[in-house]
């Protein structure tokens, strides 16, 4: 041992080092940013900017550049590691008690085969909407089978594949009772035995809507002719199960319509509301093997009659044909989508919960039928254990027929609940002498014990569940189902973990997602989400907690919240923010809600106009209707741009009338408007409050804010920038983020105290309730949370520039093969932009959707077809995309524009050529009989990469007319199947 | 509330309910055991029996079935979620400590995105050894490039796709040596600054192949001509980084050869041994991103020069061309595999290291050779830090150069280490005054700073490290490296996550797993890996502990080996189980080098024969050749079995040398022998000991057991019987029971003391050391304690039955297409069966690749070829495959039949026919020129199934021959590539 310094003996130079060079080299952003610096060079180069500041300079309006930005606590950005080392800190602050609280939520367990391959599985999360049915008939297959579950289990003849929760759900009931009563019967009945979120989520949309509710006991209703509709709930929130066949008799005998929020675990025992004469039911699918994850995301359902298909909410997955006449599915009916009906829908709904209702739907296929009677079976024979054992320990017992849930007189209820609590067990406090007991899948014999020893005083009774369920007769009385369900092949054959496993990876495999290739859908910003992000949400300590447990056991949760609501609005520039939608357009209505509560609260009640650019996602009308606002269109210019012109007459026509702009920024066309400073002050300079749609928030972070820009409220699309998967059409997130003067408006939650998060000062004047869960779907919260610890200021603001970067380098490489539509003042576009195919249909008959088609054979999702603007395809490349990706896209188009040529050239069919028999999967390309007047390598090997890794569609073209005409929209039985010539692919 | 019991107003019955029907109904086995009842009747029908219990009864042989078997603690079996709780509980009683214990062992980062997309991943984990290469150049590429990786970072021109750990590796290096001297120079050196286990386990071999080791210190050795060789580290295991060039030269001069164990991250830094004159490159990949999981699995590595190919044990994946002349990779010299070797064999080695050695290849592909560097520059740069802390904390510091290592002279090394420890930090007691502390790459300057801590006697000095830093100037002196390394494309263009997910999908889905369909390799019971079994081995808690730390920071382990110990002691019918040895083969070598130590403690020094009978696997003789037995083979009679009158003859012919017999039960033909237990009783007799080969064990379990049938020892492939997935290759785990009397001779461990479980009365004498890590691969142990525990006894011998019966009854579907090899007495076979395609070669020309390669394009992996019989195909269906999955194998290959039937029938070419040029890869069938004599949708569209979902070949058939004459067996770089004319495919 040598007391001195090491002596270098030659060769390698002694080099002080850094402290730097000491930290820890795996930062994240990097990992993110795909973009490296020699790259981005090049890129730069041909864009014709030196640096990407220069770029950046050049396309983002300097008026609305925002200073240096500090998100805070991790400002610096947090390598992964220390990231999950921080979330799973904040996770152990978090109590996971038996809950037994019920109201929606119950603990469940999800099959691990299905959590890890579907839940944890990015070939199944990172899908997006399957708008391209030839690349997603496994998620298709799959919501096709959630609503079969729906349908069968509520006896109902038809389903979507998802609304947002169940309280939402119920409001659409509602609203779609009145909208079928053309708006003629302003009353609705709310049995006061429903959930309480699910009461006031109603209470709250029928304010807007103008609807007039009454809450209260449903044996009492009288329906007048001006009652469009009631809503019951069944079994109801304090466990009772009892008929609604008269109440639905009489509600129709006076032509209203009868809701019925059920329960699908109970509905495999129950009568089906389907058979007792509901015309709506709703619900949540929780308890299918979602976890509770502290409120959602979780899939709610909705089912109605087909005679009213065409005005039910949400999407609905149906079967068609392929261009083969083969059996294919796709999205029905999608011209309903928002931004068709525009200002005419009564529902806003757009991303809905599509990776939920897979999971809820796998769960059933898993269980099948007998299974799924089991479980209930044993809920109930628990439920029925439990309450004669409260019987015995000397407490007045609600009688059967109850399902799952107790209702006990124990006298003094919250000195129980806390004796309860003493014992880590929730149970709920229903009224001063009334606690509920909600039990559910995971409960045992040992558990129905500790809940026992707790109505015992807290001394073990001397009798054990065990000695007790011999003697108990658990009944549902005349409500028992006689109906069977679940009787298609599907649900009957994939009872062990290899078939299932198998079932699984088959769809997942029918499918285009992220771990294949880009999606560069314009609007939606499809960039990574990272593993980092998704590992801490199947932790039992965030993924297992009841929303509704007091707040001491939900610290964890409320610190992450609070630092995200921070960040949040450093990143917006804006002052507190509401994590309570639960999707962005929920976000929208909140916003315009908050809104609109602020004007009333100043006396301002006449205000009720809200301006909106022809250009606005069709989410922003439907927002402004739900909110009971009138909208007035205001148009673009030919540059694409908000005519400021029209906006600043039509602000000044209705200046006693105006409540809000709703304006997208960067626009939906794109562009940096320049006048976004000018507009804004426009609106609030007639009385207006400007309300910013974030869907394009990933344009914005750490250049510019809505803070800064003028805006009062702005909606965050956490499932677009802020990197929560979409999971095929859901989850999202929706938080609002407000200046001061709106923050006292944000939504409140019946349940759980909650409102604007940093909490504002001085009173609050909430407008109501826009989720069930008082902070929407808490469990996917922690991935944005991720992100933004992750990446750290520098970082988030480098993903800005790079999503600004890929774009304007695909645009310049595209140029000279496709006219680009809108430009920004120096000709450069923002994060997206699109392409003009209207020239290409007069000049060789080929359309964005035939584009759209021929780009999966080169192994690609389509870009946003057809919107904002009709013969479009609009292209968002995202930070995450490396220019390797970015240039295989581009050679994908430019070839395809070749492609298009030929026919102009009169070298191909007009008909008959590549676009329009695309996509081309692997049955038809190597089928014996090719008749195509191509070769059929070039049908299917049109690029190197495909010949070295080939995504197949699995069918030709669907077709969308054949289908929407003769709607299917739930698997048949076998029998249904022979009659209908179709048989199911599974 | 009504005080009395629920009235039933009609319809439905009010039934009472048992206490069993309120017990969990998610039970595990009906997941795992995929034949529903209404299956099995049937399927008995088919094999004309009337009950499951009837078929076994006329299967296993009355004279040793086994009376009721208990497993113990969950003999009836736990739910998921309540194994899951009860691992989840002892997981928690490890302590994560900071480990810096070094010893070949370090801390690393898995990046997340490896993590959840191998190991976490059933399509990469449940592979298996990529055997039929048209559907498996996924993971064979990966192999390549973790091949790739070991030649660049050592220096040295070939590597091979893993070996179980450094000290086995080391010790195939001395066999290495042994063998390339024709056995004639019987001393080997081994320097006393090798981790100690790597010298225990090279001592322990050296003793079954007669090699006379010498350990001492490498500075005094003296090469004389009974030298083979010598074994140094690099860096040493005190941390010392010195030259051994002038000691590889006097190697070299004397005719010996340099073996050198080293660590991968340091070569990043330091000059490769391949420059300075190794012959052969030992390590472990572990710190590539497998976590250090209290011991293993991780991937060893071995690399040598070409010239010395031939002789280097593993597998060895090499670039080929397919039939259409396009690169496609394989496994090389396949030949080498021991069961064509066998007792020329100089290694037993089958089984390895592949999803590890996958792993590391993989972090170094998301690295690349700039991010590796960083990391180890950081280390060393903390190292430095650290050493200088120390010196001014007052301790003598070894010099520079080391790299990640510093070795402090304390004075009092264990009081420091105690005090270390009072901090949850580890640190290695050297010697009486000497501490050891082995950074890596999680280690952070907060951590630097609390060892300075703890070298500061307990209390902060007054600098820190970042303070220390910038006055540090770490050095590599001479030894630093010059050369470049990894200048390969795919390790330099897959940094960010979306591109390395991109790759790590595109690999998946080229290979064929059990997640696409049933891999019916006889003798490899390919079974269903629940995923419950697999989620806790990436646990911080279990994945994250140093296999040295105090026994009191792996209380958890401790009761998870004991407990599974125990089961394995109930299921085996043995007394004690040694938990070491982790593949099958370490185990055959374990437990014939226990009852060689059995013999000796008994003075019976010149027992050395082992019979082994002819149908036994490769690993047998190889193992016993290791042990220093001689191999006398005893053959079949022409039903299979072992000839019985030869096996007496030989074993009173060698009654005074007979040490062992190695039986296979149920045999390798697939046949319950009935005369096993006659044949334990004449080896006893004759003073033999009867070691069991346990890969059939699938048979066994619940119905006999090798301690009721009269073997004294056996191992338990748990990569088989006991779920851990095969991994493409490894991880497996190959513990050994035995009896009593062999109990003290199980193997030891120099750091921790181990031996039998349960442990053994009287003194111990273990015979050595097999295994680098005490208890092998200690975090894959969970998966077959949680197998054991969800089945429970009863769904463990359920399984048996039913891996019977599904073997039965496809025997007996297929067997009028096809001739079964052997039958047991009653015309039944065990769990798995041979057929004879032997006549098919005469009439047809088809042979079992042929069949083999033909089953792929129905989408199915073949069954087991060629072994143990040549002409045959051996297929073991195992418990978890569905009779629906059953018939789908039997209908391909009797289709299959139908094809070749066609060539007899003079309808089909002999050449050119389906099952000559199968597979047909996609790229084939839709090509522009077809000429094969069927149609493209025979090729590959040959059932319905592949329809529904096809798996397509990547290549067409892979040309063995070729590449084995022109071994390339790592990725070309850019220029090699040229100059081959191969381009990488990735
Ligand atoms: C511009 C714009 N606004 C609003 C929305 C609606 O958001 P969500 O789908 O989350 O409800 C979208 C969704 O794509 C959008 O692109
Ligand atoms: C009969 C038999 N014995 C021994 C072995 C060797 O086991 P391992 O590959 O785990 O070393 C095998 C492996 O397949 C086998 O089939
Ligand atoms: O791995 C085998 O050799 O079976």
């Amino acid at each position: 041992f040598g007391g001195g310094p090491g002596v270098a003996s030659g060769i390698a130079p002694m080099r002080f080092i850094s402290v730097d060079a000491l930290r820890p080299s795996d930062r994240f952003a990097p990992r993110h940013n795909s973009v490296s610096e020699a790259d981005a060079a090049e890129m730069l180069k041909v864009c014709g900017y030196k640096t990407v500041d220069d770029l950046i300079s050049a396309t983002v309006p300097s008026a609305i550049r925002r200073g240096v930005m500090n998100i805070g606590r991790y400002d610096a950005g947090l390598t992964e590691s220390e990231y999950l080392e921080k979330i799973r800190g904040m996770a152990n602050k978090n109590k996971v008690f038996k809950s037994y609280l019920g109201m929606g939520y119950y603990n469940t367990h999800i099959p691990p085969v299905i959590q890890r391959n579907i839940l944890e599985n990015p070939g199944w999360y990172t899908q997006y909407t399957p708008y391209q049915a030839e690349i997603a008939q496994g998620r298709l297959e799959g919501l096709l089978a959630f609503q079969t579950v729906v349908c069968d289990l509520t006896g109902m003849e038809i389903a979507n594949a998802s609304l947002l929760d169940e309280a939402t759900a119920a409001a659409e009931g509602m609203g779609m009772c009145s909208a079928m009563s053309r708006g003629k019967k302003p009353r609705f009945l709310i049995s006061d035995k429903c959930h309480p979120q699910t009461i006031t989520v109603c209470q709250t949309r029928a304010s807007g809507l103008g609807i007039k509710v009454e809450v209260g006991d449903a044996a009492t209703w009288k329906f007048g002719p001006d009652v469009s509709g009631a809503l019951v709930q069944y079994p109801a929130t304090d466990g009772t199960v009892s008929s609604y066949k008269a109440l639905a008799s009489q509600a129709h005998a006076a032509g209203a319509k009868l809701v019925v929020a059920t329960d699908l675990l109970a509905l495999t025992l129950l009568e089906p509301p389907g058979e007792w004469g509901a015309d709506v039911v709703v619900g949540s699918a929780q308890r299918f093997g979602v976890p509770m994850g502290y409120g959602g995301p979780h899939a709610g359902f909705f089912a109605c009659h087909t005679q009213n298909l065409r005005m039910m909410p949400g999407r609905l997955i149906g079967v068609s044909k392929d261009s083969h006449g083969r059996p294919a599915l796709r999205m029905a009916l999608q011209t309903r989508e928002q931004h068709i009906r525009r200002d005419k829908a009564t529902s806003n709904i757009c991303t809905a919960q599509a990776l939920l209702a897979n999971i809820a739907a796998m769960y059933a296929v898993y269980h099948g039928p007998e299974g799924l009677k089991t479980i209930a079976n044993r809920v109930h024979g628990l439920a029925a254990t439990l309450a004669e054992g409260a019987k015995q320990c000397g407490h007045k017992v609600q009688k059967q027929p109850f399902f799952d849930t107790v209702c006990v007189d124990v006298k003094d209820a919250k000195k129980v609940a806390a004796l309860a609590a003493d014992h880590q067990i929730n149970v709920r406090v229903l009224s001063p002498s009334e606690i509920t007991i909600a039990l559910d899948e995971t409960t045992t014999l040992e558990d129905v014990d500790a809940l026992l020893c707790v109505l015992n005083g807290g001394v073990s009774p001397p009798f054990t569940s065990a000695s007790l369920a011999p003697k108990v007769q658990p009944t549902l009385g005349p409500h028992a189902r006689t109906t069977p369900y679940l009787e298609q092949h599907v649900f009957n054959a994939h009872h062990s973990e290899h078939e299932m496993l198998r079932y699984l990876k088959k769809l997942e495999n029918r499918d285009l997602s992220l771990v294949h290739s880009m999606i560069p859908l314009g609007s939606c910003t499809m960039k990574l989400n990272a593993t980092s992000e998704m590992m801490p949400i199947t932790w039992n300590e965030l993924a297992n907690l009841h929303p509704f447990v007091p707040a001491n056991q939900a610290e964890g949760y409320k610190e992450m919240f609070e630092d995200l609501a921070q960040q949040l609005c450093a990143i917006t520039a804006f002052d507190s923010v509401s994590l309570q939608p639960n999707a962005g357009a929920s976000g929208e209505y909140a916003g315009l809600m908050a809104i609109r509560q602020y004007h009333r609260s100043r006396g301002d009640h006449a205000r009720d106009v809200c301006l909106i650019p022809a250009s606005a996602h069709g989410t922003n009308p439907a927002s402004a209707a739900m909110a009971g606002m009138k909208i007035v269109t205001i148009r673009s210019d030919d540059q694409g741009n908000v005519d400021i012109a029209q906006l600043r007459e039509k602000a000044i026509a209705h200046k006693d009338k105006l409540a809000a702009l709703m304006i997208t920024y960067p626009s939906t066309h794109g562009v940096y408007e320049e006048g976004v400073d000018e507009i804004c002050k426009i609106i609030h300079d007639n009385g207006g409050q400007v309300y910013m749609d974030g869907a394009n928030m990933n344009a914005q972070v750490g250049l510019t804010a809505p803070g800064v820009i003028g805006a009062d409220v702005c909606h965050l699309n956490l499932h677009k920038t802020f990197c929560i998967p979409h999971g095929g059409g859901g989850p999202g997130m929706g938080p609002i983020g407000v200046k001061a003067h709106l923050a006292p408006f944000l939504p409140s939650h019946p349940v759980v105290n909650t409102g604007g998060l940093p909490v504002p000062d001085g009173k609050l004047d909430p407008f109501g309730t826009v989720s069930a869960a008082p902070f929407g779907s808490s469990l996917i919260l922690p991935i944005s949370y991720a992100y933004i610890s992750m990446m750290g200021s520098k970082g988030l603001t480098e993903a800005s520039k790079l999503a600004i970067l890929n774009a304007n380098y695909m645009a310049c490489r595209l140029s000279s093969h496709y006219p680009i539509l809108f430009k920004g003042k120096n000709g450069t576009c923002a994060h997206e932009f699109m392409i003009d195919v209207r020239p290409l249909k007069a000049s060789a008959g080929i359309e964005e959707s035939d584009i759209a088609k021929r780009l999966i054979d080169y192994g690609f999702h389509s870009p946003t077809m057809s919107w904002p603007v009709a013969g479009t395809l609009m292209i968002e490349p995202t930070e995450s995309e490396s220019k390797a990706e970015l240039d295989r896209f581009c050679t994908a188009m430019i070839a395809i524009r070749g492609e298009i040529q030929e026919i102009i050239d009169g070298k191909a069919d007009k008909e008959n050529n590549l676009m329009k028999n695309a996509p081309h999967p692997a049955h038809v390309v190597l089928s014996d009989s090719w008749n195509y007047p191509y070769p059929r390598e070039r049908a299917a090997y049109p690029a190197d990469w495909v010949r070295n890794a080939k995504f197949w569609p699995s069918t030709s073209r669907v077709d969308n007319v054949h289908g929407d005409r003769h709607i299917i929209a739930r698997i048949p039985t076998l029998e249904e199947a022979r009659a209908e010539a179709y048989a199911a692919a599974a």
